[in-house]
């Protein structure tokens, strides 16, 4: 990936300005966390840090990039001297990937001067924002398909060359097994999945001629592609293809067969009936087309035999739900405590610590968001990644995260497992310390908005609500 | 932009190392369309193409490329060395960037050697849909903003690098006046616009110093954020700060206020009238938070006094609809028109033309879907842009584009310009030819999908509708 510096806000360089101008450079800590999870969603996956810090570490401002903005006319001689040579020399702590987690729950906490932590902000959220909103998406799939095997196939549709890339690999790390897009394959080892389209049977006079081209100009087993025109003809077309070939031929063979469109139960119904009455069980069925977790989950239900998932455009859009609430706030500036008080908007101040506790089965009990410097109980979930600008370690694999990720939503409550929507039962618990500390902030500012204590999640309709 | 070769999907290059060892090379058309506009959704609009074509000139498989592939074990050594060298050798035909479009309409056509056309489909898919999708909701927001300003302000919740850089074309070209994203100006020209967001005021210790600091260290007119913790006492201290400043200060100047969060209308409202009693008619109001073409029409019919709106979320991610049922399907090869009969996603087979019929007042009144070569009235909406695989023309600059965009949405008639969802009442046309060439088809390829004429939409509950 490469990572421009002149991807980010406008305003971030004109408040990195400002604090230039006006000597502002004590330590501030923002922290990246969702507001509120969507109804949808009863658990989201923490994903994307592994670019995150890429993108921190690599922060750069070219000449190029300082032409440009001189030329604005906005920004003056020195800051942009100053820019050209800027780098993030601060910490970051965060979740490791693939970490489940809930509303208010800091996933990334960075350290550092004001001016540098700020000019992270659009950047860090882009990334961390995408990566967990897909990730979280495709755990529903993982649970839906009950151990079938998942593929993703929505580079077409998904928001550009980017998105399509990582998508692939969000989906992978909460438990895909592999992707269509050949790039994410290169760059991320992620197994490749994919034989012909439609338009490759289209192109024959007849089905029959394309399903023994394509067979014969394969090496290894292939998938056919079967809903073109006729399903149960097609289907029939294979089993006497391979009827034919079998004695003679080990290495051009069909491993199974694909419906992309039209009542897939049925038809995956009807062609494993025939697959099976022409002893051909191994032959396995993909199915495909606008499938997302509900669909897999009804399909997985109601017993319709299917071996492989084909996932595109409802996961790589995360289309339910294609933004979470995500936000990238300060929470301390010069050893003090910061919050917003904007209706509805009101965050958390101080540098935080998620603890999560565990029951004797090792499940997720309660979460519990603390004071960083708290004395608290349970297993921190947020540790030091990078410092003084350095990574401090190699981060996990690709691989390693997925088994991680996969444990940790087993452990989630059975409850949160569902894929219906419903508020979501998980009891995540703020600290007195950190109430006392946001209580103590409004008394200062003048005893909160008009008097009233504000906190997170306050909406309009119950502004008297205590908190 | 930089387009690597491998951003596709596997299958592609399966199939194209078929076509290469069957020897199969002959023309193919392809047309990209969307099957069936969203029913919030009456009219859509091109957009893309640019980027299309520098993809389409620019695709080469590096010695990198080639490797990876080989290492996969699915490709043999002839066809990698076909593919080191392959260049698009054809033609493309396209809408231009701007153009209102409807169900059915390619907007893109692609004539080639099937290997060549069908290597193009993923990306350009990727491409065309992503700007298309957004290019169609920032026509919605402008219509509802009634001539007032607005900004996108989507980065940080688009999907992605990318996707923040190209959200911002595409709402630009759809009528947007400017972007926040700094990297969109650099690379399109598009004006930039932002100042400051909560954190500054939040790491001063008064809201009054923040907006003095703020002020002093700005080149130029600023705007101020009023929402962090009081907006009436915040809009106060501006017109305070304002009136200090006046007499001797015609630089560091307050220019707009801006407020992000809760009753956008009231606070806009009372701050006008405080913002007028302070003769300050010329300070503008900016609204963004959570904003889309819904709440902007709302806010315009209620009379709220605002001049600029900053889009988001709702904007970069196409929130209501985050994806277009947009495909990229064969329609000829080897002179023979060709289709998809599967349920729910055939096509109508052969190269096609769409022709726009204009009223007296050149309001657009009905679009015609021919064969390319039939003799039909109104205006061509495709025109020739690539011809041997090298563009004929510079493409419109993107002002003009915007121009364009602008003049077509207004042509369109003014029952296509309301928000709310219903079926588009614009007349689509499919051409006597057309309908003859997929019948003949049908015919040929063993009278239909059991004896049934297949049409285009045809949906399982109704699958005895004629077309």
């Amino acid at each position: 990936m490469s990572f421009p510096a002149l991807l980010t806000d406008l305003y971030q360089l004109t408040m990195a300005q400002a604090y230039f101008e006006l000597d502002m450079h004590e330590t501030a800590v923002f922290e990246l966390f969702v507001r509120k999870l969507p109804g949808t969603r009863r658990f989201l996956v923490a994903a994307g840090l592994e670019q995150v810090i890429d993108y921190i570490e690599q922060l750069r401002f070219t000449s190029e990039d300082i032409e440009f903005l001189s030329a604005l006319g906005t920004f003056r001689a020195p800051f942009l001297r100053y820019l050209q040579s800027v780098r993030f020399t601060g910490s970051v702590h965060a979740m490791a990937e693939g970490t489940p987690f809930f509303t208010d729950e800091p996933i990334i906490r960075v350290t550092g001067p004001i001016l540098e932590a700020q000019l992270l902000e659009s950047r860090i959220l882009n990334i961390a924002h995408f990566q967990s909103l897909i990730a979280s998406k495709a755990a529903r799939c993982v649970l839906a398909a009950g151990g079938r095997r998942l593929v993703d196939f929505g580079l077409r549709r998904a928001h550009e060359a980017d998105a399509g890339i990582l998508a692939a690999r969000a989906a992978y790390l909460a438990g895909f097994d592999a992707t269509a897009t050949v790039e994410s394959g290169r760059r991320f080892g992620i197994a490749l999945s994919g034989t012909l389209a439609h338009s490759f049977i289209e192109a024959h006079d007849s089905e029959e001629q394309a399903f023994r081209n394509f067979v014969k100009a394969s090496s290894g087993a292939t998938t056919l592609l079967v809903d073109t025109y006729d399903t149960e003809r097609a289907v029939q077309r294979v089993i006497d293809i391979e009827r034919e070939l079998a004695p003679r031929d080990a290495v051009h063979r069909v491993q199974a067969i694909r419906i992309d469109s039209g009542d897939l139960a049925a038809q995956a119904r009807s062609a494993r009936r025939m697959l099976d009455a022409a002893h051909r069980g191994d032959l396995k069925i993909v199915l495909s087309g606008g499938l997302d977790e509900h669909s897999i989950e009804a399909l997985v239900r109601d017993g319709v035999p299917v071996d492989i998932f084909g996932v595109g455009t409802s996961l790589d859009t995360s289309s339910d739900v294609p933004a979470l609430d995500m936000a990238y706030k300060l929470q301390e500036y010069a050893g003090k405590p910061r919050r917003k008080q904007s209706v509805g908007k009101a965050t958390w101040p101080g540098a935080k610590q998620v603890y999560r506790q565990r029951d004797d089965a090792r499940r997720a009990a309660l979460d519990r968001i603390c004071l960083a410097d708290e004395p608290a109980g349970g297993e921190p979930l947020l540790r030091e990644v990078l410092r003084a600008g350095k990574r401090l370690a190699p981060l996990p694999t690709l691989s390693e995260i997925r088994d991680y990720c996969r444990r940790e939503v087993v452990a989630l409550p059975p409850d949160l497992h569902r894929l219906e929507a419903g508020d979501s039962a998980y009891p995540v618990q703020i600290s007195d310390a950190v109430r006392k500390l946001a209580a103590g902030f409004d008394a200062a500012l003048g005893s909160g908005r008009r008097g009233r204590p504000i906190c997170p999640g306050e909406q309009r309709a119950r502004k008297n609500r205590d908190c």
